[in-house]
């Protein structure tokens, strides 16, 4: 089995499903790992799923990734749009990366329209909710298996 | 069977596969629209795939879908950054919208930041290589069935 | 009875009251046709009335216009906002020019404030809703009757 | 009959058809109110017109007219570009508002591109000359009859 | 007694008072924590204070306010300027949220004029020195008090 | 007894309050005025407060300060946005001088981000309603007080 | 002897020399009209020397001087950067027209740098203090006398 | 010999030469390709002359040079500022492509000096009127005869 | 008597009146040189006049003022728009600085708006055509006498 | 024979050829100088072939083109993106002026897409390599016959 | 022996030298800092010598240096681009500060161009690769005894 | 011995020290060469050290240098911000260069932040004073050792 597929998310993700559930409804972070878990599972992968709130953190788990993942797919939160620090580890990564949102960040404000990850992104897929992360790796089981980053 | 998934490339893309196949890969339309075909067959899914070097015949086509097609997969290709009337046409369609392209625009030159589909988009697929294709067709089946536009 | 007047719609023109008119009304654009041909008949002048969704064609019908058209009402619709090529045929258009929309587009989204027909255009009227073509048919008869351009 | 319309003309207003008449023509704004009387008497409405060099004096007839006007046409020359205090007392207004231009703006000098009555304007009419006042009179009467503000 | 109110300081808020008080006056951080607890104190309010030069330690006391806290005041520090991850932490807090800065950041450096914690801010007081704090106590129990968020 | 505290409205303010009371509140700006007179004889002070639609007039009453004011405190509404005459006029004021909005304008239009009063302004308060005026009467005393501008 | 020469000084220009003279200087506006006469007499011309406010005002006096004027020298003051209405005032006067400022804008804060009055201007005098006010009699003399605008 | 060159003309240079020749000249289209066949005579060249006023039939025409032309010369007229589908179509030619002008664009209205013609463009000449056309003849021979692109 | 004024012209300013004199007049640059020399004798002033088309000879001859001229007038022509090396000369210079322009650079090309002089010049007199010059001369006169810079 | 054609070349064209000639090709000035001198023969006409690093001697050199030279072909190298005073001597040339570049400047760096020298320029030939230079003998010869500028 | 030097390296700066040292050099931060040592202990000065991913954990480290250090030298790696609150806490520390770079951030992409470190630092070196930290030891040692800040 | 390392000056650095020594330092560019001198023979190099104030001149030292010198080092004072012809003639030169400016020029006006000489520049230096010179011999010797250009 290859190394595993990093699953990264950012800052509030961790308060995914938790709030007021009866309008953002009550899938957590915790069913998203496990959908991803699934996933995976069937393409015979497996997946090290995180969230952290700092920046530094999130850049130092995409460092260790140079030796200990595959592929990467990241949801970034708040910092797609402010860290030059995550570009510049995402950079470093051999290996395909996978820009992830869970709605669609043009559809926002505008100061979500620009983000630092797209430039070391092989790929991004928005909108699609929560669905997007099995999709996601689904994805990126293709682009490691050709090879393309 | 509900109504089938309308799959629309624009201009250029009947080239795909047939130039130069040795640097670019030899994958072409047609091969992608098998591909589609049995991502949908798989989920009990009829698609329409089609392709038009022409802005207005993709304004008709959209606006036919508002009865005849129960979601929309658009690769607009240049369109994609040019045209307000493609834009207005999927504001009229009720179901979902996948924007899909091949590479990642955003990736590209900066005139291809900008997308005119996006503000009418329910998601957005790229980078994924043609692989992205039946990826689309697997979110857009998510999407219709949860009633997601 | 002088040249008839050319009155212009564009891309998605077409749909214009044909869906959820519960929503938008049923002024269908055969409807406001028949306004415009009898507002004309008033002032003892015919009307020439199209809509296409086709850039290309709507140049062709401007270009006939400079030997059969007394004068030119355009909504150009999504194309106001991208085609210099609808310029370019205004502009050799030797009668009265009247940018006619049925919303007013500077409420709208910004990329919709600006207008390429504006230059070539003698006269604006819009946010009127559909009697706003009527009006607009008062309005270039006075313009033809006192040459202005 | 119901409360009548207010039409305001902003700065230098007062000139029209004083100076040079040879050039510009010699309709003044008296002549000007007087065909805004008579075609608003064929639709048995009254008129309110009102000229002021003043912005503070424009801005305190528009709050008057929130009690005492069915409709504004404003022609708010110079302060078109510059006055959000006008825009702040119009959006205050619950009837519809004419936006109205002698020449048509876009074709003048940049800094005349912009205004700020258009946001609170229902309807803009522009370019036809001093003959815009009377086809504001027609427009806002069937604006105030089918009540769109 | 209601919840307490969340009075969170940004980077290098730590060293107020400490470096220079010949120049820059000795009131302290913790002179502060003391002025707010006082006025709380009139108001039977009780208050949180705290420091981080964090931004991710920022995000995560946000979070835990959402069921531990009535209200925020926030002197986000330079993060003021750069922390999308900040605003979408107060957008989830369903409490009344004050921006408080102890100058006026609008007279400083261009870069300090915008505000990432804005759009999130229910009001905002600037430029009172250090005796903004207890204001903000007294403004935010008010809008507590009447459930304006 | 100190010199009394200029408080100045400008533009549209004198409607507050009387317009569809039921949707906006019935705080009148005679209301207003009350509050701060009573917060001001708390603290031994005396209040001057008007209104005005004229940027003129506001100008030379802000000159009149300069001799009979203490401090000013200014809600200029639209001229907030406009008038170089008045932060001229306020930077010739040798007291505090507080800038006011009852909402908070960095939420609203663009246009209205940007403030003329706000490089002459001392401090800010804004978004906390009607209740603002008694805050920055408060505020405004301490600055007098301690002889900050 | 010709129309008298129109001075016209915009708003907070009658503070000059009035307030802080030991730093500012103590040249009132009365002294630089005395200046400008005695100027004016020695080429056998008069002058009338304004002062205002309200830009409304200053509209209304420079439409006046296109009959009873020969030529405008204008120290707009802060209107200069804002008011268009002064600038399609200046635009219907026939003579020449210069703008004149004590300091030079372009050495002040950005937005001082943009004029209204210039694309009227037939030239400017800035920065030479407040003998730009006889030089500029002396200038527009002989632009009067050279029928030059 | 080669295969010919391409010829393109765009949108409304079907009507060069053809309307008001007493002022625009009466060289027509035909005479321009009359000329340019001459050229190419000389040099033992065909060409392939074409107008259209479609975009997308201007793709499918460069999308059908890539295995028929052996270089293309485009006057692509209002597309030139408007047209990523033909930069795109223009980009897989594998030959010289010269981008034309019978005037010069960067002495008209702004808009028009931007090109998407340009990045793929060898060479351009523009501003040498009709006389133009032959030139690009000569200079697109000499660029094939060297295997420049 | 002090040191001389040093009247500084830049390129092309040397063909004044040299080329199609019945449209341009006839005024060369030694007539100017003449003007200014008498306006200095009627103040017992001397002046150094001088014309380089060399930005280097310019920057150079600025350089030398420094210890040999009491005063600079400077009309840079095009090096206004171009040269950071003459502000960088005329920023060493301790005396007052006039710049001149023969016509109103604002009413200009945009790219003629810009001055790089002006944040080194005391004053600016522009548009008076060649007889502003001797204004010139008398300014700078009145500042070195005041000591103004 | 009429006045000769003036070629002038900007900075660094004089290394044209002598570095690395076996990567950016041998052909020299002296070379080009040749391929011009004969294509002018064929046409009897003269050519004036320079080259300078000098801004100001380009200058003057343009300037005595005004009596000297029948036409203008000016490749001003870097200086065709800084150069006012280039643009100010062209606009005094009352001949044709050829705007000449070796490569597209258009598709280098974005400060080589602005040219000063463009709003002088009767035509540009641009991209065709230094077999540009007899193109634009011929072209400039063909304007000069029709005295086109 | 004065107090040490703190050499301070921002996110990512950990990896130097450790992966893919065929292609980027061998040279580890360990190997950096003992080049530094050595050059400060030539100089008899000692360093101080961290790297971090946080950005918080940098500003805390900025903070202690105020007391603990004589001068800095930070090379912030990606937060040159993104942090105010480093800028702030530069701003804080009383000695001189060198900005260091390895390579030079101005030629690559644009939002490498500003720096927020920039404001607060005395000196600049970049693009001496790693071999600029022992010169910017041996400069700031310079600023030190020469007490530049 | 290698190639001399050529050290270029430009405009106004010829007055370096002699203006003012009590406020600026009495170091002159003559003891600047000294002190470039000297640390060149420490490490067995010869200087060629210039100074001018023509961009002409500059351009041609810079092409002889390609062949003539092993290592540029340029402070091109005013001349960084406008000139391209000098960035050309960089870009020729097959050596290390290393940019040099004695103060930091991006803490000056906004102009000073740009810089043409970067793209061409190894390496930058800034903000160090004179001490600069002597680094950058130094760092010069350092690239052209390791062949880094």
């Amino acid at each position: 089995m290859p190394k595993p597929i990093l699953i990264l998310n950012g800052p509030n993700l961790n308060k995914l499903g938790t709030r007021q559930p009866e309008i953002y409804g009550s899938t957590t972070l915790a069913d998203v790992e496990a959908m991803c878990a699934a996933q995976a599972a069937e393409l015979d992968l497996a997946i090290d799923f995180r969230q952290s709130n700092s920046e530094g953190e999130l850049v130092t788990w995409i460092q260790e990734a140079i030796t200990d993942a595959s592929g990467i797919i990241i949801n970034a939160g708040a910092y797609t749009h402010t860290s030059v620090a995550i570009l510049d580890a995402l950079n470093m990564f051999p290996g395909p990366v996978i820009e992830l949102h869970i709605s669609n960040p043009h559809r926002r404000e505008p100061f979500r329209h620009h983000s630092y990850v797209t430039p070391a992104a092989t790929a991004m897929i928005c909108g699609v909710g929560v669905a997007g992360y099995p999709l996601a790796v689904e994805a990126v089981a293709g682009l490691i298996e050709k090879d393309v980053t």
